[in-house]
């Protein structure tokens, strides 16, 4: 059970170059390409001929062709031609809103008349100068909801993320949670601390010594449909931790758009946004590997814990403090789900499960 | 659906040089072999000692050998002999009749008492020594009909084989389709047209200029289970077209042998006859080579596709006027599968299907 | 079905070196790990946090702590701790006794109050210095039933194993069979016989001329729930057989333990015993390798054979004299499983069966 009516992250846009793409968003079989005057476009991915993929087919000028027969198709998901046919009586194949921005192409798979643009997230850094971003995709077999959950609690740095930006100390500091609106925050701050070995590599990437205590912090918003925004860094100890100034720390935005592919996969869309030395492009990739490898190490557990879920259907989980924000996010999402009309998640949600054991 | 009361090419003869082979055809796992003085034989591959598959023994004479215990079962399906074991109580397995012709093994899998030789589709070209053939096998996963509808619209040729034997010219003939009795002819014929470049390959292969412009001709037939035999060709145009004499034209038949494996499946027997060159194999050699790679650029199209009408079985899908010979051939199936005593394909075609659009 | 009240392999001790192991035994998902100072553990493979895989994490001591969020799980299945919670609520997850012996992890599947080590199967020879022992582990999707049948009926050999210890004389040797208690028995006798090849090198690395006649012995032993030890071995002809002295021939004990892992998939730890040149690590490597590429013949076979019977499920098989060993082992196993509650065998047996036929 996913929010149909929103924008989620459909793809990048080198995603797009050169041909159409298909890919299944929230159950549904979708070819996404540029056009050349009408911008991108997205449709469902059978052509009304006889159901072959369109993704197969090419883009000619805002027409997209179908690569076995040659049908014409229009953005609005109508026949536009077919050689040597008449196409009046064609079925229309449903077509689907799109906007890019913010170095994204986002879909909208729900009800087309409530589309509205202002609803789409907000990424200010990304048409701000000042910040430069890097990232990447994964494609994971586990309900976009494992992902919420691992990115509200970042507990498990210390253990999936150990040689990296795991550390003891993130145990050991109790999480706030909060839940406002549609926006539920859990955040964590570790002071007079030492950096664990990525934030070394950003404090030296931001001329700072890395050899000298810091004040850490991790914020993370939830935001519907299934976006996770971490404000993380740390600063050299004693000049305000999250508040000290930019020559003090090294602070950066992790990325998480998670979009469902089907109900037990997602296409994991996730990056790093920072506003130090944007222009070191040099600093923006070695920061995108360092994230890509660490960001892999969360695929196996995922896929495992969504294998011993399944196999153990009847099953109870718990719900510690440190769920608090996925669990929060999860009633966001059930509140959401009821007003569209889906069924209520709680009996989706482990049946005995317990609260704050 | 498909029928079961027919010939079908069950392998090339080369599949059985030294061992049996284990192929599943209309549903039916078989074990094909070639006996020392009694032919090809074709039986359940199913030993009835222990249910071993009878394609992992070995031919011994007119026996084949279960390579388990040892099980000696003769070409009828009764077993011969057990290694100290008496045999007379053995459950037989089922036998298919065979025939080796033409190139091909060819099967009845459905009821023995109607495998009438006379039955057997003609090749004549495949016993005169005027013509050549090359030809392979590839596996799809797709309806058979799927590859019968694409044989029979060959518009596909333009978008699918684009760099190939496609071009514009194709779309823009309409082609004419008619049914006579079980076989289904649809034909096109385009004039004063420029050579694509396969057939460039072919004219020069047959010793003729390949850059002035050509007539070209596609007959296709269709005849049941599920063969489709194509007439191709140009000739340098205005000298006859189809009726041109040999020393202006490059023609061939193209050969299509559909062996239905699963619902959704095939062994799909392509392959090209000419008769011109005969004797030269290398032209054969670069033919096949050639066809082997064009016809593979239909299977990504063909397994797709399929998916597609797997994921919205509820698709009506549009019989426009070059589906005419797919739609005909699928008319001549549904018929022989009632008169066979199946269900009438008629509810397994799509339900909303529109004709004509 | 399987036996869930007997003590079955889990996995050999190298098997747990660093790092838990996740293994899925009769249908249950497992972590086994060795703790400090308690020997070996078996859990469910199941956090009751969040239901991630425990085999994903580590050992700390007798502890074992989840690779997710570092919940810390006692050898019984109590949660112990977790950082900042409080753990006295916590679910238990199921353990599973195990014992180390014999060079093998042994577990318990069924009820844990039934769990008597004096169970546990004896292996004499595995504690005698006098003996040598080496094996490894084979992976294959059949019912367990199917490899007890095919270590009960050696006439295999001759067909699967031609190369090796397979010859002519197996089968026209008939196998006499007898029951005792839960203890089934088969052997074959064959005197003044050529020895196969992996007979000759096994008499050679006992010192022993190869090239002159052999008598030769096959002693199967099914014990439940899935264990088969096989006495064999080739004597110079004349001296006794199996009586023969030591310095006449060459035996050992071919160790077959079956653990079911599904209904249709086994894990299969295979071995060879010998109670000659004991401390000869070469030849122990040699035969080894030897076994391990005969015992790897019989996989396909055996899937295959599944694969077969799932897709004829009415078909009864052939119940023949030399089938007596698997047949009346089944037997065994089904008279256990009506006394632990289980559905009578009878029916899961082929319906139509026959008995020697």
């Amino acid at each position: 059970m996913f929010l149909k009516n929103a924008w989620y992250v459909a793809c990048m846009p080198d995603e797009l170059s050169g041909k159409p793409l298909g890919r299944k968003i929230c159950g549904q079989a979708m070819v996404i390409y540029r056009t050349e005057s009408k911008g991108v476009a997205a449709l469902e991915d059978f052509c009304p001929h006889r159901g072959a993929p369109l993704s197969l087919g090419f883009v000619r000028g805002d027409t997209l062709v179908c690569g076995y027969h040659g049908l014409e198709m229009g953005c609005e998901g109508k026949t536009l031609a077919m050689p040597c046919q008449r196409v009046n009586g064609f079925p229309a194949i449903r077509s689907f809103p799109v906007i890019e921005r913010y170095g994204f192409i986002w879909v909208w798979p729900g009800d087309p008349g409530q589309a509205d643009p202002a609803k789409l997230y907000r990424l200010d850094w990304a048409e701000d100068p000042g910040w430069a971003y890097g990232g990447g995709l994964y494609h994971i077999k586990c309900d976009y909801r494992l992902m919420i959950d691992n990115l509200m609690d970042l507990t498990h740095e210390t253990y999936v993320h150990a040689d990296s930006i795991g550390q003891k100390e993130i145990d050991e500091a109790a999480p706030k949670t909060s839940a406002s609106g549609d926006t539920v925050i859990t955040s964590r701050f570790m002071d007079n601390i030492s950096a664990p070995p990525f934030w070394r590599l950003a404090l030296r990437g931001n001329g700072l010594a890395d050899d000298v205590p810091v004040d850490r912090w991790q914020i993370c918003r939830f935001t519907p449909p299934s976006h996770v925004m971490i404000e993380v860094g740390v600063a050299h100890a004693g000049n305000g931790g999250y508040e000290a100034p930019a020559d003090k720390k090294a602070a950066s935005i992790v990325v998480d758009f998670i979009t469902p592919e089907t109900e037990t996969s997602i296409w994991y869309f996730w990056g790093m946004a920072r506003n130090f030395k944007p222009d070191d492009a040099e600093l923006t990739k070695t920061i995108r590997e360092g994230q890509g490898k660490i960001f892999s190490e969360d695929l196996e557990m995922l896929e495992r814990q969504q294998a011993n879920l399944q196999a153990w259907p009847e099953r109870a989980l718990l719900k510690l403090n440190i769920d608090a924000g996925g669990v929060l996010s999860r009633r966001v999402i059930d509140r959401l789900l009821e007003q569209e009309g889906g069924r209520s998640q709680a009996q989706a949600e482990r049946p005995r499960a317990k609260e704050g054991a």
